[in-house]
């Protein structure tokens, strides 16, 4: 097993990405990790980390180009094909890796891995899936934002890989899947909403009816579906809220000597806190719909987190997350096209 | 200077109306007060609070119909002339009340305010405009719920008819507006927001660009649009979110003995956090491009808030916010023909 690591990808360059590579073949004897990014760059930080030889099962494959994040990422992958992210999804295209993990920026990777590894038959809109910590646990929210406007057939698709996905990372055997939306009744919501609902329960995925905001964050729902916009905005505001009160309650603390003792001796818990809401242990965001794994992690990801992106990334390969998607969306080839066709009729 | 009072509406009945209302008519020699609802009910309620004979500046309109939540509101609403929301949107139609100020179901209110008051001349889509508390200060946000599928020209509309709001009751001479998008970029976002973007500079408002969900809560962007179904998805995330973050530090707290001890010192903090967040100052949400003042109370509000709401509804009267949002509708209407068109043509 092969996982291609975007070594320079992420807020902290080199660092975190060597470090977390190091860690997972220590934690996990049948991996092997291909660093992908400039070589002198990577021997230079491996030789900081008292490894100037590489170790065993430890590669590099120079790609000396770098993506510019304020450039159109299509064009930016086009031209740059030593860019690492673009050899990481080339890596995987040849079979010379199994999966490849990024803490880049995720519009690059999600085209990098469309133009190198293209789509599984029958997906029309691969997303971005993301992990979210919950009260009690993790639900799965797509599209994160690869699809800004959507179709009624897409919401479905996704319901599909998100239940495969949470099935195979967190062993859950029929994930509940819910559309979020405004109101708990089927009929309010959006037009997009109010058409994708009717066919849920057709495409053999535990649908538990529609969602609002005010459940997003509560852990009963598995799988949480909604277009790329709505579902970026909702991640953004989540991480900044927590953000806000965390600030506030600092504010607030540091006005009173009091509270301040207080808070010091509260300090176990609020690290307990901090490290339940933490992203960082629940494996990255994976690309669901490209023909082969790829995971993306936090842009600040620390060694914890890619080491957690390259161990999700390895199980995805070992359980066959992308065949077993292949066969779901075969099966539901007909389905598909039948509600393609009763939505058509009705507009 | 009248206001009529849904007297019943909202969760906990006619306790926390009756006693808002009493406030309201203490804190403000000039205000009249209309309770709307079962007047048995209502004058039990007065006697309960030591008021038996009827203060002066507070009347009771007998309304004792009241609206199924579960039914449809349009039908509900046609259906029950006496139900209180209905007869107070007649009670402002027919300018027996300057106002009206209501805690029962948004939906309902809306609808009983179209039917009787109409909307201003030139509003396609009245919105809930929603007062959200932020790291500093308030931002208001619309629309909340209303209008679940928006095309630009409601968007642009709710653009200035938010500006206007936050004038008149919160003195911000020229309120900054952000358009809620994913991305920064102006090029980023869903076909909605990228055909509303380009129009925001013509229609007179102090536009700032697109903001991202992290931005919703640091305070900096003074009126937020957004379409309703997006909109009702933040406002529910974020009341969620923020008691699921309350609910894991009590949680983790209560794990640990010193920890508690710690809450019990940092008490004055956390209250200060949550009267920061507290949305019940802010005086309810308005139904703005309805032809009248009318607001909206949370379902749960107490009698601080329904006293702040029956404030913001005296102050908008004063202010002559109705008139105002006429005149620029009226100023703007050219410049709304010119954009509708060139957006017909963009289709």
């Amino acid at each position: 097993m092969k996982i291609a690591l975007d070594a320079l990808g992420g807020d902290f360059g080199a660092k975190p990405n060597v470090l977390g590579a190091l860690k997972a073949l220590k934690h996990n004897p049948q991996l092997e990790v291909v660093l992908v990014g400039d070589e002198g760059v990577l021997r230079q930080e491996l030789s900081a980390q008292g490894r100037p030889v590489l170790p065993k099962r430890l590669s590099i494959v120079h790609a000396p180009e770098t993506i510019n994040m304020d450039a159109e990422p299509a064009k930016e992958c086009r031209q740059k094909k030593n860019a690492s992210i673009v050899v990481c999804a080339n890596l995987v295209r040849t079979h010379q890796a199994d999966a490849f993990v990024s803490a880049g920026h995720s519009g690059a990777a999600m085209v990098a891995a469309l133009f190198g590894m293209g789509r599984i038959k029958g997906v029309l809109r691969p997303a971005i899936a993301t992990p979210m910590p919950t009260y009690r646990g993790v639900s799965l929210l797509l599209d994160g934002g690869a699809n800004a406007d959507c179709k009624p057939i897409h919401l479905l698709q996704f319901a599909v890989m998100g239940s495969t996905y949470m099935q195979k990372v967190f062993d859950i055997p029929a994930p509940s899947v819910g559309v979020l939306s405004i109101g708990e009744e089927e009929t309010k919501g959006n037009m997009l909403v109010k058409h994708t609902v009717p066919h849920m329960r057709k495409i053999g995925v535990n649908f538990r009816g529609t969602i609002e905001g005010r459940d997003v964050n509560t852990g009963e729902t598995d799988v949480i579906v909604c277009d790329g916009f709505v579902g970026n905005i909702v991640l953004k505001l989540a991480e900044g809220l927590a953000r806000t009160m965390i600030n506030l309650i600092k504010r607030e603390v540091k006005k009173r000597p009091l509270a301040m003792l207080g808070a010091l001796l509260s300090k176990g818990a609020f690290k307990a806190v901090k490290n339940h809401t933490n992203p960082d242990v629940y494996g990255g965001a994976p690309l669901v719909g490209v023909n082969g794994v790829a995971i993306i992690a936090h842009g600040r990801s620390n060694q914890t987190a890619i080491l957690h992106a390259i161990e999700t990334a390895a199980r995805l390969v070992e359980k066959d997350f992308i065949g077993d998607v292949g066969a779901k969306m075969a099966a539901l080839a007909p389905t598909f096209e039948q509600i393609e066709k009763s939505l058509h009729e009705e507009n």
